[in-house]
């Protein structure tokens, strides 16, 4: 039996938002990789080991990953939302990359999941209706002067936005930053979207007019979006319903 | 019985990129209303109507459903994909915006899917593992002149890039301009990936270099992508694997 890695998202929470796919994955592999809360996630069984390791340590666990499907293992390596976006996919082929020449030849697959921007907005409506970007707010790993550049860039193409990572206990300025950026860039009160913990039992989704939100709004379970200059509210008895028209007018 | 609006999305093609959750909704629908090639992918049953319609009709398909659900039935949209990307969902809110207030009231979800973006970068490694945007080429919605800014302010930002609808039989041109503007733009060699029939038995994935490209390679079951600038290639014996480095040196 030959080896293999998968690296499966696992959605934004929900088992109801786990693909078949997934779920077919994890129940063939011998063993599973990943942070601790996401590998808890995943049920015990006979046969199954469960390897969870801490934060940070995406490429000692992306090796110890291509090293067990190097020796037969059936490995999947799980993220939450999709493992292309922010998380564990790029770790694992970076290691490839820099790894022994025949981990390229390895069975190295990507399962996608349902990612947390589009949990989030499907829940507020659809504020990223038209064109958007993904950012990811955390400078671990670029210069925050690169993510000031994107955020204004962003603002001059009127794209929507959706902000990953957008705030920890370790790095509590670059989102207020962030915010007094768009709040100059922008110069409008177009609506933004704070939703925290998406589709599991602590989920809260709110909707704040740009110029009223405030830093602390966020922290690192919650998903920012923001309205282009065309999106729209629609008030109700309910949550108010925000989505990006499709056309923009000549 | 009340009825009910569910807004959903089926994801590229494959059934095992269904989730669960839509998969329920589909089977409590009385009805189901969408593009004709994305309701043929429902099965039917007793009980089940189903309301196939033509492209280009978003806005009355809309109306139909949210009338329907008005009457207590139980409606389910069908988009491919995410219904919040470049889809259902922002038709159906221009629907309810523009109707009688009492469509305020329905309950109305959107169920999130797999949108083909991260369908067809997982398919080739994780291009958009860094910064990205996602582009709708077109222009039937919106001016030419907004998608050439939007793509020359997205390469200055340096986002991995994701075009939906890049090419038409009516509109051939489109493609080829943008082709012309990030040959140009971009001044380098960057991988792009255009990934045909994503999770289908049509599926084609090409990487070719953009210097390389030709409009010809794209359809409208083609999506696009582009890498940044840091976006790598993986050399290997099957399809080489392209990625985007999660970190930008200082």
């Amino acid at each position: 039996m030959s080896g293999w890695v998968v690296i499966a998202g696992l959605g934004p929470g929900a088992e109801a938002l786990v693909t078949p796919e997934v779920r077919d994955a994890l129940a063939e592999a011998t063993d599973v990789v990943g942070y601790i809360p996401y590998v808890a996630r995943v049920a015990e069984r006979p046969g199954l080991t469960l390897h969870p390791s801490d934060n940070r340590v995406e490429i000692d666990r992306s090796r110890h990953a291509l090293e067990m499907a190097a020796e037969g293992k059936r490995v999947v390596v799980v993220s939450s939302g999709d493992p292309g976006v922010f998380a564990m996919a790029a770790a694992v082929f970076e290691a490839v990359e820099a790894g022994p020449p025949a981990w390229r030849d390895l069975d190295i697959r990507v399962l996608p999941g349902i990612t947390a921007m589009l949990a989030a907005a499907a829940r507020a409506g659809a504020p990223l209706g038209h064109d958007f970007c993904a950012i990811n707010l955390s400078d671990n790993l670029k210069p925050w002067a690169l993510i000031e550049k994107r955020l204004r860039l962003a603002v001059e193409a009127d794209f929507a936005m959706a902000f990953y990572n957008p705030r920890s206990k370790s790095r509590p300025e670059g989102f207020e930053k962030t915010l007094d950026i768009l709040k100059d860039a922008c110069g409008d009160n177009r609506p933004m979207i704070f939703a925290r913990a998406v589709s599991t039992a602590d989920e809260v989704i709110r909707v704040v007019p740009l110029q009223e939100t405030t830093p602390e709004m966020a922290d690192m379970r919650t998903m920012v979006l923001v309205g282009s200059s065309s999106t729209r509210v629609i008030e109700r008895a309910g949550a108010p319903i925000v989505y990006t028209p499709r056309s923009v007018p000549e």
